[in-house]
């Protein structure tokens, strides 16, 4: 059983690191982006090297006092907040956010955890690379955060997740020992892959204090196209004809249903869409081509096979990059039309791309039996990732509809686990799926997450209740 | 402490399953391919279902016997022969090789653990696709072994190593429970990630099943050129050229040193050297491209490039994909040269791309501090990985240096982790490095390293004194 950071358990530690150390908890410490869930916690500490992290770590396993890892604060699942239990300590890696280094010629950039994703995307510009990991919430959110919860985005296809764009980690364990992980090397064989367990554990097994990360070079030439597709099953057959002409080439294949646009024209009028006529089923197709090549014919021309197989009934190629972003834009922008209607349930799907079309169909036919009901569903065809969001009918409120909440959510999760699919995509489990992840989780899995995390942390203070329910 | 497969424990064994389970090891099942390791075992194991698996390893767990898995047995680091300790049981995977799917329209194929890796690549070309792992023992090596051993190879630079090749896995693990992890998902955030804990413990953790692989489709066009390089410092520029221009669309980028070509020449005379006079460094780039693009003109772009800017002085563009094939003739029979002439000491190293040039000057010269001793240094620049191999003074036998060879591995080795290096780029640990893991490995990851193992395999049964000294 835990302790409390309670006061005089936070008056012996702030004797002992430099003042202003500890401090108390702002809102964004104790909030998280939806609002739904309210943290507690006896202090924010704010510590400046990893050093300190490692004695704060320390300090707290001495006293069995708990730690909630804070990056910015963006995470969609409560793995940042920890409303119910021993009040903890927060740790945020806020003033930890240098450049220790940039390799250019390696294309290796060296940061501390606290670094804001676009200022990691900002260093790595000016020196001629690109960190392609791209998220809505890239101007708060902080790459210890991005990688303890392995984020996504919109160029997982080309790129992959946070996961495959880190070379190596510096990390605090449980124990308070300092984990020097940081290297620039592309492969190394030595052992198990702490580095990827550390990735994804939503600070259950340690702090993330640095990260070496892989840049990569711009592409020569970018473009992309919105392309009208006659359902998921036609978009899926149109991301194998881009990949058969393009290969790695294709950077983002994003599907929107129909209801995302007319969410933004309700709630958003002034917003400029592209087509006249909002089609069912629109796919953005994004291209960063070799040099020499010309995005706006290579996408006039898969948009004519489109079209001759029967697959695309209409489009728009981008003539220039600031059209290109407008269709960006559009795409980003759902999320806040989602906000803006409110949603009664959302979920961060994943399933085989093979069994989307079906799954649609399905989940489609299952809920509305259960009511009226409205479906956005949109995301990132090309990783058979969906975020598949239920909404209010028209003029009826997402309160109305709250008993219904657990039944919709049951509904979906339970088609998209017999279609072998994963409940959390990109969003991690955090403290809102963690009954979600005991459901539906191999049992032989869970078991080993178990013992693992008992073997690293055997008081249980890292993150307590994320992922795994607190012992 | 561990129990002996003996007589009465596999005469029990050999009750509870069907006849032929159990069988005499064969030599191959008890050497290594540099016959420097011999193994023992009680018996061979050679299950032909995943129940079966788990079966065996729960009698071993119950019996406190240890198990050594068995791939294809290629491995160079002697994972796969145990010749200390009580006697294990192996457990070959030989049997379980069949495809258990293959979804060529979501790139994925699922294949047992023993399926031969040649085998696998067959498979996805019948369906039109490509599993792009590319070894030199594809033809005899096996998935769970690759997996297990996170392999490497030639084509790293593009598609990643093993690793990055898996979706998902089916495992037994030490306690006998079936990991069900098969899935074929591209994103999935639910918890610990322990299909890559698995992949790299060299079969310590459990035993790996089948595996959920990722295909690739083939390149539009692909084509290759052997360039002279004035030295590593102006591969690594020219590398970077080649990936302004194309991206991804570099498939491999590997160094060869006029060493290796020289002991073609006199090892197998017959074989026809591309150029007449060899270079001190050639460069072989191959190159994956997307429709319409040519690869004999972009190489010959980048060729020219590279004369112009001093860093290429000869070069030679395959013209067909025959003379491609050619070239990667000449790269992938270095080793059996390196063979026929007999190393004192094999190093599988990587390093930080920008500490390459270097580190062959550096090790160049402290090796001739050491004595009279030649050198051949390739391998895949572009992963940073390089196979330092060094030799005796022509007319001198390597028994002559076995005095020198462990002075020279910690020389080499030494300089590598100064640099920041691996001492097992792709290899692996087995049982011949455990001593320099022990010596070079940070002291928090290899404590973490052996939580791990203690929680998952608390009667340390799984290849017992592989990766880790047996406790």
């Amino acid at each position: 059983m835990l302790n409390p950071a309670d006061d005089a358990f936070l008056a012996g530690l702030a004797r002992r690191f430099p003042p202003g150390t500890l401090a108390q908890p702002q809102p964004h410490h104790l909030t998280e982006p939806r609002g739904r869930h309210l943290g507690r916690a006896g202090a924010v500490a704010l510590p400046r090297t990893t050093e300190e992290v490692a004695r704060l770590v320390s300090a707290c396993a001495e006293a069995r006092v708990g730690i909630v890892p804070i990056g910015g604060g963006t995470g969609l699942v409560g793995g940042q907040v920890m409303g119910e239990g021993p009040l903890p300590l927060l740790v945020s890696l806020e003033r930890m956010s240098r450049v220790r280094g940039l390799f250019p010629s390696e294309n290796v950039i060296l940061v501390e955890a606290g670094a804001i994703l676009a200022d990691v995307q900002a260093a790595a510009e000016a020196a001629g690379r690109m960190f392609p990991l791209w998220l809505a919430s890239e101007g708060s959110c902080r790459i210890g955060g991005n990688l303890a919860c392995n984020a996504g985005g919109t160029a997982v296809l080309r790129y992959g997740n946070a996961r495959d764009l880190c070379l190596g980690l510096e990390a605090v364990l449980p124990d308070g020992s300092i984990l020097h992980g940081l290297k620039r090397l592309r492969k190394d064989n030595t052992g198990y892959d702490l580095r990827n367990l550390l990735i994804g554990a939503e600070g259950t097994l340690g702090i993330i204090t640095a990260a070496s990360l892989k840049l990569v070079r711009p592409p020569a030439a970018e473009g992309a196209a919105l392309l009208a597709v006659r359902d998921p099953a036609a978009a899926l057959d149109l991301l194998g004809r881009a990949q058969r002409r393009l290969g790695p080439l294709v950077t983002g294949f994003e599907l929107m249903h129909r209801q995302g646009l007319d969410f933004l024209a309700e709630t958003m009028p002034g917003l400029r869409q592209p087509f006249a006529e909002p089609p069912v089923w629109t796919v953005l197709v994004d291209l960063g081509l070799a040099e020499g090549m010309d995005p706006a014919a290579e996408l006039e021309a898969l948009f004519a096979e489109g079209l001759e197989a029967g697959l695309v009934s209409d489009g728009i190629v981008a003539q220039s990059l600031a059209q290109r972003a407008d269709f960006w834009a559009i795409r980003e922008t759902i999320p806040e039309g989602n906000r803006r209607i409110g949603s009664i349930a959302s979920h961060d799907i994943s399933l085989p791309l093979g069994e989307i079309a079906r799954f649609v169909e399905e989940a489609g036919a299952a809920l509305a039996r259960i009511g009226s009901l409205r479906v956005n569903c949109f995301g990132h065809l090309g990783d058979g990732n969906l975020h598949y969001n239920v909404f209010p009918a028209p003029g009826r409120r997402r309160e109305d509809y709250e008993p219904l909440r657990a039944e919709i959510t049951r509904c979906v999760h339970d088609l998209v686990h017999a279609a072998g699919g994963s409940i959390s995509a990109e969003h991690g489990i955090g403290r809102l799926k963690v009954a979600e992840l005991e459901r539906y989780g191999d049992p032989a899995r869970l078991a080993a997450m178990r013992a693992i995390k008992a073997a690293l942390d055997p008081h249980g203070i890292m993150n307590p209740g994320a992922v795994l329910r607190a012992a």
